[in-house]
């Protein structure tokens, strides 16, 4: 096992990894921009190194620092976290050019799963079932016409490249499909530099369901139930809870294996989410993310599992310590993202904490390097807590989450808790009947309501 | 069920039923003293009343003003926690004689078992092992020394009224019984107006092993496992686990079922704990709490139950919603009591906290009503807060507890957290080798280390 590990991120998730590491007898090395050195991921790390300025580009993203970082203080392996450097391939080769671990997948990994088509492809070859489209970018505009009109319409194109929503266009009928097509092109070129776009069959209110998995260097892999992160805005997750309110066991079990024996079979190792729109009972691929997400603890509340931990072990070669027959899952937890946001707007909140009071008690878990005194930098993203809510079953995570949120104290700048505590008064959500664009179109009658008020 | 509960209590605990409450849609009544305005338990409830001044035998033990909150706030239920009148037979009687559920065990049971040796009798005749010892309070000396020669020697002499050591004398041999007898009954005398005094089988080095136990109105009794509550120190717990170290599953189902059938037996509601003195694989009764404890989040912990729900709900007449097929022990929890005390000499250390820091993460769970800014106010227990962690064993829980004491921040005051971080560090306690005599003895070697050094 590493005697030292090196933590290449910051806030909430930093502190995360460093949690782990001290629970198994493991030295952290925290690594921080010029804006960060007061941050509590600094503050609890055993070492410390500043690796430049802000933003993160100077900084959380400076490879040869990182590197440096490692070598100054003798971390054996680093991870990560998400986001900043967690799927980038070429940093997990490097990392491993320099005898250090990349506590992840294999870089080739990283970038199969980095491009959308090869992902989609890949996947598909190994059983998992993808939306019906065209195989790859589409090059001939009368080819894809036709592709479009076997798809069906509405047709969604989008850019090979993109994220973000960006270079993603609806064609509602054959008519619109040439100006869609070239719209959405023009984006991804501006973009991403990269005008290529491809077709998929448009869903009109599916869930977001992804399934999470884990795999050693040793052939072994089990599947650790679904999220259901269908409360988006912008694309962005807001809660997400597990398990989904859609599924029952036999189609959990299912998509559940479907997913763990193809991730299998692409050799995969490490911890891993494989996203999926769920609609009438259907699974389709989104896209396969190859590290820790932002909400792994609702997994862990039900399945009892330390995600990190086993990151970990399976980076040293462990085996896993579980066959899939081992993993039960345990009642019904729910993740909210904290950001320090006006709840109306979404304009970014950040500034000195002057008050900070963190929930507690019984089946509540805060995840969060906030305290108070703590200046947040208006550099990074606004998440500056999660917490996590766990009870016997949805009903009870539910008046948990409530009770939990109207202890939490943030002073001094604005958060999205009182969205929490609205959501928690619409019957659509806590009966659990929402979809991705759900929320979007809750927020604008809110907001139309407002007005008019 | 109950509209609105009166939470008969302030601190940690106070704020524990206030949590479960909300939880099952229940409003909530907060009493404080004077000196608590201020407090947590008060700022959190949807109502609270004022019920006279420190210290506590002017508010929180006010019997008539407790009841007049009742009445004004038309609260339906009295939670009293632990402690205060939560074991006080007339408190429930003149609760229920105002129509008022009194969430907790009948009069007649928390009499029954609140005296010494009519408790110790009932458990006997239910099947629960006593230690060997007189029956009942002596009234002959010569008769009581024969007693004791047929229990051999050490022989201990304890005040029938008693409790927290004092009138509590052990005779080594024959020559000294008869002088102890006479300084134990003294005190008596002195302590608790009732110089009454028996006889036990001395035990050297037992541990203090406890039962968890619910029952409903229909017949209907669990055991929910044990805790390890060995770690005293003057015969207060410092820290509990469960399960216990000393206990396999066969041990524990064993006990479990003795104590569950004869608390069933007796007719017992609600939850309660049966205490045992465990040496050489046996178990002697100490004695029936017939409340909730202080140490009640460990049996959560590896239960998944809430404890104060279940009191709730068998308070308003629902059945058990489990059988003991249903209870499942997983993994292993450990509790620190964090006292706002010197951790060298035990002083009280009240006064302004002026940081805090919650710790966070997975496994962690922390009930406490302190706050940045609150006032300890010296009046009461120096209890602040209880720090619990769950791992999937005994080792990973006594890291994670490592790692979640370095989190924990409480500036201002002097606190025990000092005092649990050496304990992690002796290899007596990690191994689970330790009696209840064991941490007093560890702490006069460090205290005579101290002063050599």
């Amino acid at each position: 096992m590493f005697d030292k590990v090196l933590i290449a991120n910051r806030g909430e998730i930093a502190l995360r990894v460093h949690r782990a590491c001290k629970e198994m007898g493991i030295q952290t090395v925290a690594i921080h921009s010029e804006a960060d050195a007061d941050a509590m991921h600094v503050r609890l790390a055993d070492e410390s190194v500043c690796v430049g300025p802000p933003p993160a580009g100077k900084s959380y993203l400076n490879i040869p620092q990182i590197i440096a970082a490692c070598e100054i203080t003798g971390a054996q392996a680093v991870h990560p976290g998400y986001g900043f450097l967690s799927e980038n391939a070429r940093f997990a080769e490097i990392v491993e050019a320099h005898g250090i671990t990349f506590i992840g997948p294999t870089p080739d990994h990283i970038r199969m799963m980095g491009d959308k088509i090869t992902a989609k492809q890949a996947v598909k070859d190994a059983g998992i079932p993808v939306v019906p489209g065209s195989e790859g970018a589409i090059s001939d505009i009368d080819e894809a016409e036709k592709i479009a009109a076997g798809i069906g319409y509405p047709v969604l194109i989008k850019a090979a490249a993109g994220g973000g929503g960006r270079g993603m266009k609806v064609a509602e009928n054959a008519k619109l499909f040439r100006s869609a097509v070239q719209t959405a092109s023009s984006e991804a070129s501006a973009a991403f530099g990269d005008g290529s776009v491809y077709l998929e069959k448009y869903l009109g209110k599916p869930r977001h369901i992804e399934i999470q998995i884990m795999a050693d260097t040793h052939g072994n892999c089990v599947h650790l139930g679904e999220r259901d992160c269908s409360l988006q805005r912008r694309h962005q997750k807001v809660l997400e809870e597990a398990t989904s309110p859609a599924l029952d066991a036999k189609a959990r079990a299912e998509i559940g294996a479907i997913t763990r024996d193809a991730v299998a079979a692409i050799g995969y190792r490490g911890v891993g989410t494989v996203e999926y729109l769920y609609e009438n009972g259907e699974f389709y691929f989104i896209e396969m993310n190859t590290r820790l997400q932002v909400e792994h603890p609702v997994t862990e509340a039900i399945t009892g599992l330390d995600l990190v931990r086993e990151q970990i072990l399976v980076a040293a070669g462990e085996k896993l310590s579980m066959t899939q027959d081992d993993i039960v899952f345990n009642g019904h937890s729910i993740e909210c993202r904290i950001n320090a946001e006006d709840p109306a707007t979404f304009a970014p909140s950040p500034g000195k904490v002057t008050e900070f009071h963190a929930p507690g008690g019984l089946g509540v878990r805060l995840d969060s390097a906030l305290y108070a005194g703590y200046s947040i930098p208006p550099y990074y993203d606004s998440l500056i807590g999660k917490l996590i809510v766990h009870g016997r079953d949805r009903p009870e995570a539910l008046l948990r989450l409530k009770r939990a949120l109207n202890e939490l104290v943030v002073g001094g700048v604005k958060t999205t808790k009182p969205l929490f505590l609205d959501l928690l008064e619409e019957p659509a959500f806590v009966s659990g009947d929402y979809h991705i664009r759900w929320l979007e179109s809750w927020l604008a009658e809110r907001k139309a309501a407002g007005e008019t008020a």
